[in-house]
């Protein structure tokens, strides 16, 4: 029995503007049409592995999950909500218990949600490899075989062989990220291997070493595990015993401290899609070397990767960029940079610029809004709501609204009415009414919200009744 | 008397995507608060000259000269408008016809609506030396110390001293725009000055040139101005005699081969703002070389000029790039190649994008509507109109529309209905309605337009009446 078990907690601020907190890379189709938190669900099916998987990822994108399993048709996935982001040890430990509670013998293989992988047949032979050292209680770990001087990646240090697992190796030391020149050192030696962040343990195992190594961890979770609530589907995590754990990576917690660690050698392609260099790496380039998505027109560019959400952009006489254009954002990069968009994230963070962590675009449980423009007394949102789905119902103390239905049906309470709005259609709600909003229909619905008032912040709003109790 | 003539019908293809053909470059202000068609007209009252200025221009843009106009409180200009574009010769023409009529003894003034000159205090001696040439029956140039082999500029060859006139030479010839290595030779020698495209003359004197070098120009202008229509306080050409006339510019037609012609050297920064390289090289630049503007984040950028509208733009690693975010385009060029800008929009338009030549905001003469959003079935617009301004009384076969009031009070006319609307409220337009929009206050009006139907383009309009007579 070996459970995946998808990590999916990562932000990934090195992809933005298009990853960012409210939506990070793991749920972005930058590669192929899906994304790469479905891909590593459907690379685990199509090994074979038939139990349903476990997803530990973060509140703030439950409905986020909860679509994009919907699209690939996965129905029997645990998803598993972190109310604090708490780093892999913890992520994994709660995974574990949550397993053990069943059958504490299966194998968990715990997956980051955000790698590129693209030979199955050779993960599926390292795979069962590391089940046999996981079946004689090892953590085993894949350690990729470099193919250049990353360092942008950890690594490992093979020790001694496996007694009477094939192709298996105890783990000599873990290494932080090298500089280049140690970088070189590493990939010459022959003995190391870029740390993939995948594990495959028994439950138990895992568990076990965990109280042993890192008690305060395995404590909390396990306190956050027993007072987890369920709803709407998810399980979710005791927010005060969960945020009493230490936030500590896996590697530091456990592996680089138990005996039980062993490393797998795995010879095929992967990548950490974690900057717009491998992004740049990962897409199919013209002859110049240029890589593109959306509206992009290029003259006299080499070696760029050019990726527009909408507007026309153009590029003359460059080379080496990495240029992506966003409906509230630009960034250029040099490809030798790309690493660093991450400090220009936390700079506009910390001056208070919400595209740092926010899109435009908003998903929430019933559909998305975005606002198309705000200005001083009023701003317009397009919202778009799902068939069968509904907004709270709720009311504003500083602003009125126009809804004009241009799809689909509306269902639209206000104060003691109920109204039927078409397409073309449209309806007041003047400040202060209670009302919501609802899309009984078999198609989705999109309407254009007027705002207009003398305050038209989010934080303006009562909410007297909501179906996903937030 | 001297008549500044203000030439202002270039495309500024080059500065796009901030200058397009609906907007171009003399009306944006890059540099500082007044545009340069603004800076230019303020120049010549700066140096004492009291005389009405006569404006040349496309019929395109007549209401942004005006309103250009309005804001820096200049109500006597002449403006004569193109129907078409016929280069400066036919442009200059016009003028002098038109100057001709009530006194030709009198001193034109011709300036390019686009050049920036700072020294003042130099400008008018040179203003005065080259009035001394036009006196004595010449048609004087100033030519632009040359500071750098520039390849983007004609130069000029100066010719034997001008008898009786102070630092005023006749001229050897014109040089079209040299490579870098000629440019290098022209520089060095001496006797080479950028042509500045401004011309001073009599404008009899400029006319009967004309006539002996380049008739078809002449007669065909000259029946231009004849039939010349009066209307809105516009002077406009006659479109058949006008389009007939020769595109040429004036250094071909007339300076070139006339005897007449005199350039006086000028020893002042005198700059053609006609590239993004340009703009970086006039505006204030940080410790590390790099000009921004807006919404702009930098990190170890060198040499740069960042120009943003609107959205973050963020910017790492690079050098010597020009960025331009516009809301609906973003250029990203080396600023050596900030010159071939131009071949970009010439591809965007060829395939059919208006970003190329359209801006998402239209100007009208009752004000200007953009597009906020438009899809299949629906498209929003802001709509703002100025006090006392209405629009056309219309009909659309294809679309139906709401209009939501956010600022300011409109009158609506809907079929035999006429409506107050205030802020915070809305009308319905069914398909097929008579309608008009009016702001008969004294604040502007603005309104959010929610069109829908199956045929959302701007050609669906029929109008049945229109103050501004389109």
């Amino acid at each position: 029995m070996m459970i995946p078990v998808i990590l999916s907690g990562g932000s990934g601020t090195r992809l933005w503007p298009v990853s960012r907190k409210s939506y990070p890379k793991q749920f972005c189709a930058l590669l192929r049409e899906e994304t790469p938190f479905q891909e590593t669900l459907l690379r685990a099916r199509s090994l074979g592995i038939k139990a349903s998987p476990i997803i530990v990822g973060s509140w703030e994108h439950r409905f986020i999950m909860a679509e994009q399993l919907r699209q690939v048709d996965i129905e029997d996935a645990t998803i598993l909500l972190e109310p604090v982001a708490r780093n892999s040890a913890a992520a994994m430990a709660a995974a574990a218990f949550l397993q053990a509670d069943q059958d504490d013998e299966a194998i968990l293989w715990f997956m980051p949600a955000d790698a590129e992988i693209s030979d199955l047949a050779a993960l599926g032979e390292v795979l069962s490899q590391a089940r046999q050292a996981a079946e004689k209680g090892f953590i085993a770990t894949f350690g990729m075989q470099p193919t250049r001087p990353e360092t942008g990646y950890g690594y490992i240090e093979q020790g001694p062989a496996l007694a009477g697992v094939e192709n298996s190796f105890h783990i000599a030391r873990f290494l932080e990220k090298p500089d280049e020149s140690e970088a070189k050192r590493l990939v010459n030696d022959g003995r190391y291997f870029w740390n993939s962040g995948m594990y495959i343990a028994k439950a138990k195992v895992f568990l076990s070493e965990l109280k042993a190594l890192a008690p305060d961890i395995y404590d909390n979770v396990q306190k956050a595990i027993r007072h987890n609530s369920r709803d709407l589907g998810f399980v979710q995590l005791d927010k005060e015993a969960f945020s009493q754990s230490p936030s500590i990576s896996v590697d530091y917690a456990v592996a680089e401290k138990t005996r039980r660690a062993a490393v797998v050698p795995a010879r095929f392609n992967w990548m950490d899609v974690g900057s717009w260099d491998a992004v740049w790496e990962l897409t199919p380039k013209d002859e110049a070397g240029n890589a593109v998505r959306g509206n992009v027109f290029l003259d006299n560019a080499r070696n760029c990767y050019v990726h527009s959400d909408g507007v026309v952009a153009t590029v003359t006489g460059v080379s080496d960029l990495i240029i992506i254009v966003t409906q509230d954002a630009v960034m250029v990069s040099h490809r030798d940079s790309a690493q660093d968009v991450r400090h220009m994230v936390a700079r506009l963070k910390k001056e208070g610029h919400s595209e740092a962590e926010q899109h435009v675009r908003v998903y929430r449980p019933w559909g998305f809004y975005e606002s198309l423009i705000k200005k001083e007394r009023f701003q317009v949102k397009r919202i778009y709501v799902s068939p069968g789905e509904q907004l709270s119902l709720q009311k504003h103390f500083h602003r009125a609204e126009h809804w004009v239905v241009v799809g689909g049906t509306a269902v639209v309470t206000r104060d003691q009415e109920q109204l039927i709005v078409q397409e073309n259609e449209s309806v007041y709600l003047p400040l202060g009414c209670v009302h919501r909003l609802e899309n009984p229909g078999r198609i989705p619905l999109t309407l254009i919200e007027v705002q207009s008032g003398a305050y038209l912040g989010e934080d303006d709003i009562i909410r007297l009744d909501d179906i996903y109790q937030r």
